[in-house]
């Protein structure tokens, strides 16, 4: 009966991607369902996943959004 | 002051439809601030409805995405 | 396969109560999920709902602590 | 390591504007992510904040769609 | 930088246990941190994990509280 | 209308405290409401604030629950 709820930012991981693909969503769902199912005995049927894409211009860290964050960071350590 | 939040795969519940409606999304804001009037007399007033709307690709069951596990469980029954 | 959160703050409703009695919840239980159905012909097995009590003094309205703002609007109206 | 959800209706705040701006957005997480520095002393480096804007129609308040809700107190005040 | 979480009841998977030990806790977050670096290429440390464990009243599952509805099905299958 | 949730490990940031004060709780609720009045010109009386206080060993970084990555952190850094 668990509810697992993972938010990332909207974009892809793979050059030429935009957002994550329905084959890396399937893989999310299958991998935290079986963490529920190893570590706590949750048969997988009773396991609901979210998935929250979030678009990068509303994602915060460090005080700004995320894209400016990266670059000051690249920044630094360049 | 109650905050009621839904979250509901994005599709439709008619032939046709691919989305939920917005007559439907009113029903579901009334009934549920009815039901913590009724229960706990919350007024109106007092409770927010947020209805979230979750692609069908990005709602996982039973270690599948929602669709994948449907057809699943349609293939065992039949 | 709706999920249904509803968030109050933990206080009872009735005299004497400091919270919500398990009655409370298995009504608010029933009674979003029968929206779902009602609504969206989600079968009540599909439904999860969470309830989270959360403490008076970390609830917010109006700027303020939700006690000092009831206080606020009691004044400001008698 | 704070987490910062900020859920808003998905509209403009001055004329024309149908959605919060990037700048207001950048904004928004500076300003809650200084709230939590100047609070709790927690670095600006490990506090997330998430963005959720909410369509009109699927947010209620007063039982209605907030829409719906504006005009009712709308036409009370007048 | 996603951001997991888990949402459990408050209960042990373990005979005498009442509630997830922090070994579980561990392995959970553990977990989930992994598959969110496997498939996506997220760095741990950029992965904040948030584990909710709910009590067992303020769970629903078919219009009921979760142990109503546990004996429910098992009075049918038995 | 706005909903902000702040989610912070249960402890304390003065020396003998674990756990946020009332006081700061409210002077939370305080900064992010105006922040929300400020950049949006969102009435105070229209914003909630919800605070979840998670406890440390449900708290994940770096694929380990927070208090053993801070330690692995400062461990590396000495």
């Amino acid at each position: 009966m668990p509810i697992v709820t993972i938010q990332v930012t909207r974009e892809g991981t793979q050059p030429g991607a935009t957002a994550i693909t329905p084959e890396q969503k399937a893989r999310l769902i299958e991998g935290v369902s079986r963490v529920l199912l190893d570590v706590l005995a949750k048969p997988l049927d009773s396991t609901f996943v979210v998935i929250e894409e979030v678009d990068l211009k509303n994602w915060g860290w460090g005080g700004l959004p995320v894209e400016a964050y990266r670059k000051q960071r690249a920044a630094k350590t360049s």
